[in-house]
């Protein structure tokens, strides 16, 4: 339908925001992007950000604004696991087909890409502009040096709140009745450590691997980045036997180190320096809803929907919102009211999906990993899958190389567990495990 | 243990807040509280409060204080709901033993009477003084006739959030990393209604029953005042077929109550005035943790567990608050460290337990009692309870006779769940119901 221009703004210069402002901009509506921090292509990265898993959903918006390419130059392909077990030889489990990949690529290079490419496309970004204030029925926007000085007002048709998990145009909304909110911190946090390249600019380990060293309730992972060097993340509880408060000296954090990962303590650079310079964040579930006011204000990506990284969806889940968000404008023209409230209705659900899918598999990472009946499920769900493979689709590929909602994944999801579950009480299961008779009972009840 | 005068602050000069300072004062505390808002002894109340059900909970913490004879004289007994059901005569349901009633305030009228309670005791009241900041590790607020207005500073030893279900205070703390918090609106909104006394100032309806018009998906209720006057409380969807959105004239809203509430049309005062004039208030249940700040801040009542009015154990559960707070204060003197830690550790699982009992309550009442197998269970247990009274105490009692922790009601409360989705399993359950055979099985699966 028809589309008449608006004069939009859109708070928050992240991946979310950036992407949002080309679609919008590339509609002919004129755009401008307010950060509260500086331009991220003149400042260091904050040494807090896990690199990032660009998978379907993601390559589905980028290549719907035409950015795709240019944004694989910067990307590197995963794909398969490269298991870091001790006492055992490190080992590799491939992630789904052949072609089927997650992207590697690092959180400041594709934000300081999208934002150059914003510009290309004519956006406007207002960078150290602090927003304090939202009017959400006039979508006005108020900016100022401090909470408590003078203050700016600027008026537009349409006002986006991608300014992530604590988002102050949320936080607007919420001091409102009726609003749904929810934040749910895990007890875990992470830190980012790092693995410079070789002095040959290659890297150091498999470039085209996801590496985890799983410990049980810790683990580390590192992601390639074009550059030659790994990120790595380290997850651990905040509190307990061994937490980020128990390590408190530098011979504390060597020693844990050479205890865990003997294998890659060499290769982290600066490793008790960066430990104790890079901060200890916390991850957080963030719900809510309405998403949108009226016509004039919404909620875009985390702001909306903050989600455990741990099925590598936050960027994705952002992304594929703003290209539900298209279908649902060009669907609906200039009636921003209907265009609102179909895109939380549609949104809703899978956002909600995904969320319970990250933190099952949270879950299933930090407290499932040593229970041999899981373990041994598991093993029983692969080899099925394997002989089926168009009968039993993983619950990591439906999510990762699939387009289909969020919320199919998670029902195809609990349905699958539904059958593992009577499977699992098979008598001698044990033993049984990769019979025929395992395989029959499988397909009696799908 | 002994304890040192500490220079204490509360925020919120509500129920809790006003008790909270009776309590402190009584310890030997220097106790000041602001309240936003002017002395409710010198205004009108709100029109937006639904009248209070004092239980055993809330008695035995103004006993504690020595202040439930005071505070007996303003509360009438009620020992029995009177329900008022589409083509029945009204008939009486008792709540429990004889002698056991839950007790009808006004919310105003307990709030005036509670802080002059404090006064006599000594306590300093701050009223129209918003606090617009909170320093948690210094225990200093701030307060300032605006938001962006000069703001003036005290700093205490110790501050208690009293501020109600949107707390500033928790608002402050909710800001802060691994904050868990959630607000969760129902679609059901509600609206005060007046019954004036007879012209010799004696009551309309029964004055010791709760008055009860259950109609599906909305209901009508009204509870005696000393004054002769019932408050009674419209409960209704805001939105759909009827609804408070459905509502908008003055002869829809006489229609509306000739077709649903024809016994008590002529009763409520200034009908279709008040209808429109009174606001339409939503609720909420709204968890968080933790409640407290190192020893310097701490949250009681609807701040740290607003409720749905459902169970009619909001004030309850606050005050109770008060009265565990002060065993442990008993225990841990001077630590305050100590105290709030085990404060919130206790209070926590059982202000959940009380939320989930209420939320409970309110899908029963809007939901099931139309449902013919949840009226006929409920049948089957009042018939074993009345036959077992030791061997089968009802939630309802658990919770408003009793005080035992409502996170053993509700443990209990589950355990009898479980053993009547057994019985209603038996075969020709709906003949059988009140026969020898239910009455064994119950008895064999307790």
């Amino acid at each position: 339908m028809k589309q008449s221009s608006r004069n939009i703004a859109i708070i928050g210069s992240g991946l979310v925001g950036s992407l949002l402002s080309i679609y919008l901009k590339k509609m002919g509506h004129t755009i401008t992007v307010f950060d509260r921090r500086p331009d991220i292509r003149n400042v260091e990265f904050s040494g807090r950000s896990i690199n990032l898993a660009m998978s379907n959903r993601g390559w589905q918006s980028l290549r719907e604004v035409g950015i795709e390419d240019e944004i694989k130059k910067i990307a590197i392909p995963l794909d398969k696991r490269a298991m870091h077990v001790i006492g055992k030889p490190m080992y590799f489990q491939k992630y789904g087909k052949d072609g089927e990949a997650i992207w590697s690529i690092s959180r400041g290079v594709l934000n300081r890409k999208m934002i150059d490419l914003a510009e290309e496309a004519g956006v406007e970004f207002r960078f150290n502009e602090k927003v304090w204030n939202v009017d959400l029925p006039e979508a006005t926007l108020y900016t100022g040096e401090s909470e408590k000085g003078e203050w700016k007002a600027y008026n537009y048709d349409i006002i986006f709140g991608c300014d992530g998990a604590f988002s102050r145009v949320r936080h607007k909304m919420q001091r409102r009745s009726r609003f749904d909110y929810s934040q749910d911190f895990i007890d875990v946090g992470y830190k980012e450590l790092s693995i410079p390249a070789n002095e040959d600019g290659s890297h150091k380990l498999d470039k085209n691997s996801f590496h985890i060293w799983p410990r049980g309730t810790f683990m580390l992972i590192a992601m390639p980045n074009i550059d030659g060097s790994f990120t790595c993340t380290l997850f651990m509880p905040f509190e307990g036997e061994v937490s980020f408060e128990s390590i408190k000296t530098k011979e504390q954090a060597t020693s844990f180190f050479k205890t865990y990962f003997p294998n890659v303590r060499k290769e982290i650079e600066n490793l008790t320096g960066d430990f104790f310079k890079n901060p200890t964040s916390a991850m957080v579930t963030i719900k809510c809803y309405p998403w949108t006011y009226w016509d004039k204000v919404a909620l875009v990506g985390d702001s909306a929907h903050a989600i455990v990284p741990f099925y590598g969806q936050g960027m994705n889940a952002g992304f594929e919102d703003i290209f539900a968000l298209k279908q649902i404008i060009e669907k609906h023209g200039d009636d921003w009211g209907t265009i609102f409230e179909t895109y939380q209705k549609e949104r809703k659900p899978n956002a909600d999906a995904i969320a319970e899918l990250s933190y099952r598999n949270f879950m299933e990472m930090s407290s499932k990993t040593a229970d041999a009946k899981f373990l041994l499920q598991k093993k029983i769900e692969k080899r099925f899958a394997e002989l089926h493979p168009d009968k039993w689709i993983p619950a990591y590929s439906r999510v990762t190389f699939s387009n289909k909602p969020y919320a199919e994944a998670l029902a195809m999801g609990d349905a699958q567990e539904e059958i593992m579950k009577e499977v699992m009480q098979m008598p001698d299961i044990e033993s049984l495990w990769d019979s025929d008779e395992v395989e029959q009972k499988i397909l009696s009840l799908l």
